[in-house]
């Protein structure tokens, strides 16, 4: 690993959450009430939206984490509660925008919101959701903490749109896709972690070394992601094998295998994400290709990269269960996967 | 009018803006400095999108109605341009959604961003306007003023779903179309109004007073756009007559129409609203029955009502020019269409 552990701190446990989910559980419960009181409306079509996403169950990594930062600086008060559930709507209103931009029908095996209620639904309760987001932050008053989530909502936007730029473009240079992901998926993980430090009044290396862990966790957890979606395993994810690859999405693992691929290769991977040739067998084809330049393997082993980061940007703070337990989220993501 | 009008403040100078554009100038100079430089963005895709939008030059009636209600009450800082440009942006975001909700594919005379650059980037680059807008709140440091924005941009998303709800359903009583275009249309304007004294440290009466006018300008201001929409008038508008028609929205010119026609009239309206039976012929039997009812002369007279609200939530408040100039805007509202 090339870094020296705590072993308290560091050690493997088996890669699960249970920690963390055991830190947070009663946070969580009030997590979970905040969320069904406000996603509430008289409205109809907003509760019944909010309902189907909130039983969708997504794992809530994000809100946990918030809570875990926040307890690890001894914060004893009530806003972190709300900074989590404010993070877990920016959460679903990003899920709910980029369903429709991405024209999917599942996410995590069940049927999308636009699917069932259609794009206009999903655009506006997406909007709500963001603004109840807004309303909560507000409510705990803490502008550092404004400050950090309202740029991480504008960042968000900013990298969906460079991604919209990227989309269908074989010669994407990894670069290019670490500068679209970081801006779409690790920075909401970087404010989720660093508003923790925030609210409990912690120093600003505390801080920045939550952020960090969140913006390096957010990466590895992204190119995990990428690497499931190509078969890692799929057991953890309710997302069928090849979405990704049906979409013409250019992840890390087709980046590799373009940029690593003989002449003929490349005209398949053009065919495939540029002119939708990518049924089955062209799926299987194209997992073929990437085992054959090693273009899983090697996008795990950029995840681990920014899992090592992520845990030495925590290596100076005490040892407490909050950091063990974070630690422990590092693990997890990269064993989704390996 | 049933109004006692203070005669320097209250006369009706021809129904123009000119005062309050004037009274405005320099701080619209920032804000329209500041709207280039938040939507700008590494991001190619998001300033070519934004450029478009803001030469289809709207009026931008918000923003000025936000200086003006700091300076009425003697605000010298620097932070009524940021509130400003994020009224402007929370408007502009909600007008990019819109348009990807509504399918339209015109808007002011001009083609709308959606057909340019398609709804994925219409929803994104509004949700990216939207955490501009937040940015720069909090970068005001008002929390009193991030509560009234914050809450409005979760109102106006329930609005929109509500639309959703009653659209096409001829069976809309006027108060639920009420409530409907209360959270839509007038909370930005009532927002746009409150923050002003909540920046100069008004008092509480003053907030108030400025958030009565600001809604009831913003119904005014809606009915008056629903009147137009069938042909009040068409010159300020940059809008088609019958857009509305065409795209089978209920608004109140409709509602009053069916619920005073006879059968066979009701009959027409749900082949026209309900089964999109809205040709040119449609459209001119539409506002023959209009006519016919008053529906169009009641409209209009109903947005004289919420004018005269607004009105007299201002007279308390002692005479200034920035008073003059928002008595002007009440005018200038229905003169639009009279």
């Amino acid at each position: 690993m090339g870094v020296v552990l705590n072993l308290e701190d560091g050690k493997r446990n088996g890669a699960s959450i249970e920690r963390l989910i055991g830190l947070t559980k009663d946070d969580m419960a009030r997590v979970n009430d905040l969320i069904l009181s406000k996603a509430g409306s008289d409205v109809e079509l907003i509760p019944q939206l909010a309902r189907h996403l909130i039983s969708s169950g997504g794992k809530r990594l994000r809100p946990m984490i918030t809570l875990a930062a926040a307890q690890m600086f001894g914060y004893s008060g009530e806003g972190h509660v709300k900074l989590a559930t404010s993070v877990e709507f920016m959460h679903t209103a990003t899920l709910l925008h980029d369903d429709v931009v991405d024209e999917s029908d599942m996410r995590r095996g069940k049927k999308t919101a636009r699917t069932i209620w259609g794009n206009q639904a999903s655009v506006l309760v997406g909007d709500y959701l963001l603004g109840q987001a807004f309303r909560m932050m507000v409510d705990v008053g803490s502008l550092e903490a404004l400050d950090v989530l309202s740029s991480a909502a504008s960042i968000i936007a900013e990298g969906e749109v460079m991604q919209l730029g990227v989309s269908k473009n074989l010669e994407t240079t990894e670069d290019e896709y670490l500068s679209v992901i970081k801006a779409k998926t690790a920075a909401l993980f970087s404010a989720a972690a660093e508003v923790g430090p925030i609210i409990a009044e912690a120093s600003r290396n505390d801080r920045a070394a939550l952020r960090s862990f969140g913006i390096n966790l957010g990466l590895a957890f992204q190119l995990v992601d990428d690497a499931l979606d190509y078969g890692g395993s799929s057991r953890d994810l309710g997302k069928n094998v090849g979405d990704d690859f049906r979409e013409g999405k250019v992840t890390l693992p087709v980046i590799l295998s373009y940029r690593r691929g003989s002449e003929e290769e490349r005209l398949f991977w053009k065919r495939a994400i540029e002119e939708n040739q990518n049924d089955d067998d062209a799926l299987a084809k194209a997992i073929g290709l990437m085992n054959r330049h090693g273009s899983i393997g090697d996008t795990i082993a950029r995840a681990r990269h920014f899992g090592e980061i992520a845990r030495d940007a925590l290596a100076p703070l005490k040892s407490t269960p909050q950091k063990a337990a974070l630690f422990d989220v590092i693990d997890f993501c990269i064993s989704r996967v390996s």
